[in-house]
């Protein structure tokens, strides 16, 4: 269950509008690795963790934080477009700023959202739950919330050097520190079930089950070799079970596949127009 | 530019046709963590390395290897849907195993695709780019692809304990290792990068743009506090820039945000209608 | 900001497992109106009020409580989940409750969450905020959410007819009584808006400036009459502003458009190839 | 059935052309609220009915004209488009006003339509079906549609304020008008339903068997009572089946819920690895 | 402008109620290929036909058509649904025939459109305008479409071959037919534009400003030279313009690209961690 | 299985850096006839021939070619990144240009992708497997295959048109050609199946069982009759199958359908409110 308060959990006011920084802004709101994939992220990896303890503690705590952050950035965005210029081009764009605003905003923010944010990312794609990831390994699903966090502060960071506008940088310092706590707690987290686990996901299928004679080679399928170079290619493996190998010229271990026809109710191209050279034995048993 | 040859990577053929199996194994052809993201997400990144060297080439080589795994799924499942029943539910549910295939399998193998393998997943969305990443940043994106094989390896593996299939066991055991092999080789890329840079991405951040009073900090925004005895709650932080804190009953940092009121010609509803109580002064510059 | 408690806002617990149902049960969770869907469009609604008072506190009120329904959801699926019969369909089949289940299941709960809910609906198409609706304009997104309850409702009521657990009916008895009161307050809301603007959204646009000779006017565009039978087609209007007129044969009235020629630049068939059969004169001023 | 005459419903011929403003414009054809959306909505509800009369008649009429609207608008779009300026930035920018069509017009307009209109919305999101609802409940529907002729004329009164070309104006003024019509039959419609049915849908689920209790509760998950002010919180509930009352602190009602390890060959964090405190008895069956 | 009359272009009737085909024939109602997508393919390529004549009137006869076969679609699967078996699995499994129903039918159209056709395929993914294309060039289009009726028939007809019901099978004959018309009157047009034009789409772009050596170059890169076997490696080029020629080992013509690095504002990984071997001299002009 | 080799198919090196039409070549990349869209749709054509021969090692050699062009745009859109302004609006449109590149381009260029190109089209809609097609008839596919070569090659012309850059026209030129081989070829491959098969798709279902009475029928269902003028209203039908017949007056062949009530368990709107005039007998057999 949950609590709403009003108050924001930091300021979230820029020292004057600008709609073309809204636009932009829209990414780590509603984008890929916006606060809506990762509040929606943690609390669905939270509430389908199978037990009860601290990770599970952990991810409520964070995606509770994540919709106080959906909240400051909706707030910014409101307020960045306080005011935002409609109207038409010809006369406006004699200042090419108001020009540039035109041309740059994003237009729904004026049709559809009445100034307001909107769940979309800076370009206006609408969020979508395919950018979440739940699986209920939780070693897995650390190493995506490491990197939703690792991308998401790039973003922030990449949005604080396009502006020179104090409350919006006041801000976006703020959300950065969080996300630089947010990669440490992945961090942490995932180097405790390393340690109790291994650092193959999943660590509970046999790995005799596997084809281990390919369980720590490199296919060297570019041609060149400088990924030889690499940690990859040589010394023991980091899972602690086998020795990297570098294969040079990777070689085919299967022959050319060839199809059966398909029945004729599925009226396919018929066999006779495309022909069957050298087609193999037809499997044991249809149906 | 790349080259194709005909033979296979690894041997796609199962024991006999299976059309529900076909349509689950779809999902690590075309789903979120298919061999279609790999694939793409290892090459957009490879495309987008700005430099050269070994890690440019790690992520070709993987790129590459993973269209030949995109192609044995499609000719496995192609395998899988040999002869795939259709027609007339009363009659054939008379056999109960072709009518929970009639059911149960997806209907587009039959109708659109001609009983050959889809770009989607095992519910029949089709494949988007918004499952992969590419942001520029190695750090980042190598945390991005050890998260893609571990979902990928761990989705692989549940679909082993599905079937009894010794033609699918023996494929799928293949990819696992492969999977294996994977994931150690980002981890070890990762671990490099770490060493190089620091652990939190992006490194060439200042660390005192960012509010570095709130950079190691875990706030408890669900009630109770599990998640105090995590190592994330106390000791130096992973990145050794400070000391992990737990802040038991978080407080708000900001007041209650009011908005001023849109222009008219936005027409929302009219400000007399929504009283605005207390309503903080406008800000500085309205265009 | 928000605050979470572990405790859930009802039961969430069916007598026994049922992964068809867990299927089914998706559509109110992660469906165009499942719980994500109303919890994010009043957040945004309240976050987007420019103003404060009844309103924004009625949005933020309703939208933290659908958060803990979406936690109800996903508790509820999670435990329809348990021990979900996964395995080889020929030897599983022989019962054909079990056949059902394999054929029926989303294989997305095995392969991709783990037995764990998902933001996706019950034909498995992942949540998307094209779903949801923030316009600015009170009135207009009151009717949104009366809407969407109403939807929810229908849907919760046609799943409550579908089961005989009883774990399941007194969880939906709850959520369709919350609906109920959902409904009640949008109409509540709608009305008092209603009575202080006009029934027309947005209230503010001059209409002197609408076409009035049509906005009464019910146009026959289906041969056959049965719809002048309708209040809509006789009275005074609801808005209080005219009279609905019915008009049975609609006339067009504007003649026939012909496009002028595309520029050379574009490539499109040649006009030439296109005979321009009377093109009308060029509009005055191309750029 | 369906006949389609080459005369427009209405003028649809801008002053000049103006490539900026086809681009807003396109919110209104192919957005969440434009003409396919409601062309399409009317026309499936029209299909579904079960039975016959006026309401079917009604949604043929209405859904017959939108696709009239959805001309007009394509043929507006493509006039604006007339001679639209493509080219080297450099050059154009020279006169501000091209510079600002440049960068902002849709770039598809050029490379993918050809100067004409595309099924998308004005930041170019190709129109999806997630955006209609028909459900087979003329009262759930009617009220879907009541929000889209509200929505869509807002949008369009907003489009409205943002152009001077008198063409755009005009053809404007009527989709208004008609939005004003399509507003007034709808509520007509549900005002007639509603005095058949009650206000809640689906009127046909016995009220004993919701939880009547919290029918008609509002709960203040959101602090500070603002709401409480509201009709919604106080006096005879809208459906006249019982009386409003404010929880002013909402207590949850079930335990914090623990879940079941998952089986084995799901693969999830080891259970010895999530420590299960205190987990519930298991369910009483597990298939 | 349009009109609708409400009998039927042809009969819409089954024998008896089948949900499983009710869902299957959602593939070519809502599909890729289905009727909606050729309805506005059609529609969005005539009102963009700029010019007029009997090219545009095509567009329009068969794009009203199309909505009729929408319809009857619509109409065929409600019936289809008539009485759809929903509730317990357990009790219903015992016949078989329900039982796959129950598993297989989609859930959507009991919980979401009330037995009612949805603008969806037959997977439930909703319609998309992704999958339709008006460019202005009415070669390009005319292909577009034939490909079109020739995917819709291919699917009509594998949806004949999977049901007995002679009044589903009528009306697919129906359509099948129409079909056959289409692409009839596809390929009519299209062998007109390529005589007045040239086989090459657009036919207006000067062939000195291409490539000419590589215009019908035929490249091999799949190990093996079947393809060598085929018109398209020798002799005349369809167009006229060239002979084929057959490239056995095809080799690059650029040297190995290697990026500049991203100014530090991006903050991509440091120039200093990826080695930047023997880069390229800089571009010429960075802004 | 693939090889990747480090050179470029072709030169891939703009004059200097242009990041509007960064954005703009994104459309021949990741949009709908994108490089992305051929690619993936000849290999999985290609994979999923059930049989042999010069076909399918067509499309191998095509689709591993496509390969390489994303390589060379993924390459071109880079560079054309290479420095991309960012920054204060208000400071930077002091330069029209700059200010019309700060509005205009796309904002995840920078964000995002960190200066790199993206799996998206020119407006930044991701790609989806929505755009490809491959349905095991070959005939239906070579003809998708020659409608994507025509509308993308219009789109690289159309681009050409837009730029005076010597260095991406010299590209453009090299994929020009390119797509008129490709376009050669197909129609080669589509005149070889339609003279061992019949030009009507696909040619294995008995023409007897279609309803050949419509079979060469043009209905004028729009206005007017320009389009009586075509081919495609007389003489010897394409398929050489009948002759080509006009039909002025379409009228309709089945009643108005009226369909049966929706189950009680269902809840739509209850049949006392729909009055169902004149219902039909009911279907036979309600499961």
């Amino acid at each position: 269950m949950f609590f709403h308060i009003k108050e924001l959990q930091y300021h979230a006011k820029p020292e004057k509008p600008d709609a073309l920084f809204a636009k932009k802004l829209q990414e780590i709101l509603g984008g890929q690795f916006g606060e809506i994939s990762v509040a929606l992220q943690y609390l669905f990896q939270g509430w389908n963790v199978r037990g009860n303890g601290k990770y599970k503690d952990l991810l409520m705590d964070t995606g509770a934080e994540e919709l106080a952050h959906i909240e400051m950035l909706a707030t910014m965005i409101a307020r960045l477009l306080d005011g935002a210029p409609v109207g038409d081009l010809e006369k406006a764009a004699k200042d090419p700023v108001i020009g540039a605003i035109l041309g740059g905003m994003n237009p729904q923010h004026a049709i559809v959202s009445g100034l307001g944010a909107m769940p979309a990312d800076s370009v206006g794609n609408r969020w979508t739950a395919d950018y979440i990831i739940a699986s209920g390994n939780l070693l897995a699903d650390f190493r995506a919330n490491l990197n939703a966090e690792s991308q998401g502060r790039l973003q922030a960071v990449r949005l604080y050097e396009t502006t020179t506008d104090r409350g919006v940088k006041d801000m976006l310092s703020w959300l950065i520190a969080r996300d630089t706590m947010h990669q440490n707690q992945w961090i942490a987290a995932i180097k405790e079930l390393e340690a109790k686990e291994n650092v193959v996901v999943p660590s509970t299928f046999p790995r005799r089950l596997e084809k281990r004679e390919v369980s720590h080679v490199l296919f060297n399928f570019s041609r060149g070799n400088e990924s030889a170079a690499g940690r990859w290619a040589h010394g023991t493996s980091l899972d602690g079970e086998g020795v990297f190998q570098y294969v040079e010229q990777p070689q085919p271990l299967a022959k050319k596949p060839i199809l059966q026809p398909a029945p004729s109710y599925i009226h396919d191209t018929p066999p006779s127009v495309i022909k069957n050279h050298g087609a193999e034995a037809p499997p044991p048993h249809l149906y």
